[in-house]
């Protein structure tokens, strides 16, 4: 009469939850994570964040703004919209970059996955999320279906930033380890908490569409290199707004979604450290930390280019000039972006050299400079054999040696402490325009491309945050 | 010069992806599951699958409709309809049970969603994934928005089914233990295979299909007991309509999304046996072994409700006839459904003691006998205090004595060595049929409902499968 394990397991299995939903409540009762997120998210006026944090939102949309309009003639943004667009609900949401307007949940979709293509777009150091995308895309949509005024809009930007931040802190490093992509999975509480705040939420549905929004992470660090990746900031746009809408009627969800048994911590990583989430909601800012890529190529061979920019600069370099090129550099510079001979431009974003010889010969590394032709460039190429790179333990990851001989037998040398977009030397706002600008050539007029980043920087004094998106669009 | 820990991890992580990628795909490379199920997927022919195991299909078909037509009409639906609606783009695809017509991923969802409100819908055993939900719904959208035959949904529904199942029994238990909730996690990828098979994608566009299902998994087991469980069932089917649309457009993903390093598996289950995925394919039959509730209550008071409803048939018991009621059942039975004086429908599922009396009483346990009247009802309130249940560990789950003693001192006994509803004794179709009419009632009228079952029996045979989804509404 012994029924076989499986079954046992089944339907214990099949009953467990109903039961183990309020233990798990119980269980969790002290920290209350979700329930204590949702109600500083609810609670939080606009002029509690201080002038500071509220720049760096204006900061970091002003950048993802930039990067979603760079990233809209890509190839992979034609496949979504032919994938998608036949089922699009009315077109409320322009797309940046575009001219084609979709519902709203579509456009988050597209516009998070647009800001990501390039892998230019913001980062939160210390979980490597980039978090604009996911948060902006989202809330941008949304107010092209109700009226937010620009101040709402920015407080929502920063609400959601530091949401999916605080989160991510929470569960590094085992969650990233794990597998998964950490932007999309913290990505749709950013959303869901910024669009939920926006849809004028009540603390138990705030605490409904954060548990839904668990219930939808998207992606897997596996996705690197294919379309998938850049899907996942989109993606976790529209599942956050999804969350939030759904919650604004009432569609519930666990009040313990977070830290409950069999909720998303559990799932999702070895274990939170929810103090991370908890501690000093509305003293200290996540989002404050965000911080903008001046290269666009991974962060290992941004002192490189930085030395290399610097000396160009400073001393006015000709590739003719140059006899020989040395770096010294932590080892991983090797191994991550060690490709000696790139044939493409993606692959040049992988070459320690050609990043070098784009600072040496262009004095920048955007987009542009990892252009097919770019990388095959002759000139290029030269310079590129002229690269030795020495490796060495004791040289950190941000920092690394530059030196340069010329033909005319002086030697130039750069150390780099920290490179520029680190933290302790954040992007100026200067630069941060020169990069948009960058991006948007092309793509928008240069007066075009002017009165967006102006509306960007200005967007607290917006009467109406949706116009940036429709300002932003072709 | 030493950086922090973190710097070094971020550069490292932020790197790690493009040349993780490969590597994972030759560690991976001897069982490449990820291509070999889409190979299979995209060459399989409908005449390839037994008669026996399409019939199953065609019983799968049949439960689900039933089931989604009966939680048409709950409040959960009502609130994501008033959620969505206004982003839904083209009505081409109906609601089963309503009025209603939205763009085929929103009809995926709620019909999706509505299915597995009522936790009635089928069930594969050994991975407790409710199968057809996520397929059903997803396919039977896209049927309404090109023209389908319905062999080829048919097989569409079948490979679906295999697909989640076999994804499934590859990493039970440990997927389920973490946390997650297996029918939303294994039905993206039902529906991914679903669906692409009828937009007809090559092998590599199956591939893409599956990996962009792979990084959206949806469903936590914390959310059992609210609205967003149902939600995993529908999002779940939307999620792999969109993987399936996005691949036909050439969207790509990883070639090894599910085994590769940093992929699925790695990050959803502590291991897979991929053999449950790639062995047999074509041979063997997750699919034929699905099966089909009965009762609309946990699978571990099935045993007993069988008992009840036996001896009050042949013996055509009344309430008013019996002293007292003696069950005898495994632990897990009252460890489960221990409520004793439930007040509620909803607790009156977990009541071990009111499922009885609904056998006993009404010869049925269908939602009819777990509405709040029935459980407050007078009558089965004095026939719950007449039951007693004794545990015993050596008694399976599957398994039970239930003793009935007469006020004209007879005693009646009834052993069940398997409920009905399990695989050894699987609903007849006359039973799958009551079950649908019961579900339907109120909603259908007769003569419709009598139509759609019909049309379910028929459906190999219909020129246009979409048919069934418009006849099934209202």
């Amino acid at each position: 009469m012994q029924p076989d394990r499986r079954t046992v397991l089944a339907a214990s299995a099949a009953f467990a939850a109903p039961t183990a939903a309020p233990t798990a409540a119980m269980a969790a009762a002290p920290p209350q994570v979700t329930k204590t997120l949702a109600h500083y998210l609810v609670t939080s006026r606009p002029g509690d964040i201080p002038t500071k944090v509220r720049r760096e939102a204006c900061r970091s949309l002003l950048n993802w703004t930039g990067v979603a309009v760079g990233g809209s003639r890509h190839v992979s943004v034609a496949h979504m919209l032919a994938a998608l667009s036949p089922f699009s609900g009315k077109p409320e949401a322009n797309l940046l970059g575009r001219r084609e307007k979709l519902d709203i949940l579509n456009a988050s979709l597209i516009n998070g996955a647009s800001s990501h293509i390039f892998d230019y777009d913001d980062t939160h150091l210390k979980t490597i999320i980039h978090p604009a995308g996911p948060v902006a895309s989202a809330i941008l949509a949304l107010s092209q279906h109700q009226k937010v005024s620009g101040a709402d809009f920015l407080h929502a930007l920063h609400l959601g930033i530091e949401t999916e931040c605080r989160i991510g802190n929470a569960v590094w490093p085992s969650h990233y380890e794990m597998g998964w992509h950490i932007t999309g999975t913290c990505g749709v509480f950013g959303s869901a908490a910024a669009c939920g705040r926006l849809l004028g939420l009540s603390e138990q549905q705030m605490v409904w569409a954060i548990g839904n929004a668990a219930s939808q992470p998207v992606g897997l660090k596996v996705q690197f290199g294919s379309m998938t990746k850049s899907f996942h900031a989109g993606r976790a746009a529209q599942n956050g707004l999804t969350a939030a809408l759904l919650a604004a009627q009432n569609y519930t969800s666990d009040n313990a979604a977070l830290e409950g048994k069999d909720g998303w911590a559990q799932a999702l990583s070895h274990g939170a450290n929810w103090s991370e989430v908890t501690d000093g909601l509305g003293t200290r800012f996540e989002a404050a930390l965000n911080t903008y890529k001046p290269f666009a190529c991974g962060i290992v061979t941004h002192p490189a280019i930085d030395a290399a920019i610097q000396l160009r600069n400073e001393n006015k370099l000709k590739p003719g000039d140059i006899a020989a090129i040395e770096l010294i550099a932590n080892p991983l510079v090797l191994k991550l972006t060690g490709k000696a001979e790139p044939k493409t431009g993606l692959e040049g974003k992988f070459s320690i050299t050609h990043c070098i010889a784009a600072g040496l010969v262009a004095g920048a590394a955007g987009e542009r400079q990892f252009q097919d032709a770019v990388v095959r460039d002759p000139v290029m190429i030269a310079l590129r054999r002229k690269v030795t790179v020495h490796v060495d333990p004791k040289v950190g990851a941000a920092q690394c040696n530059l030196l340069v001989k010329l033909k005319d037998g002086r030697s130039l040398s750069r150390h780099i402490e920290h490179a520029i977009g680190s933290q302790e030397k954040p992007l100026s706002d200067a630069a941060l325009e020169a990069k948009f600008s960058d991006l948007a050539e092309g793509i928008l007029a240069k007066d075009q491309a002017r009165r967006v980043m102006d509306m960007c920087w200005g967007i607290e004094k917006a009467a109406d945050a949706g116009g940036l998106a429709a300002a932003a669009s072709t």
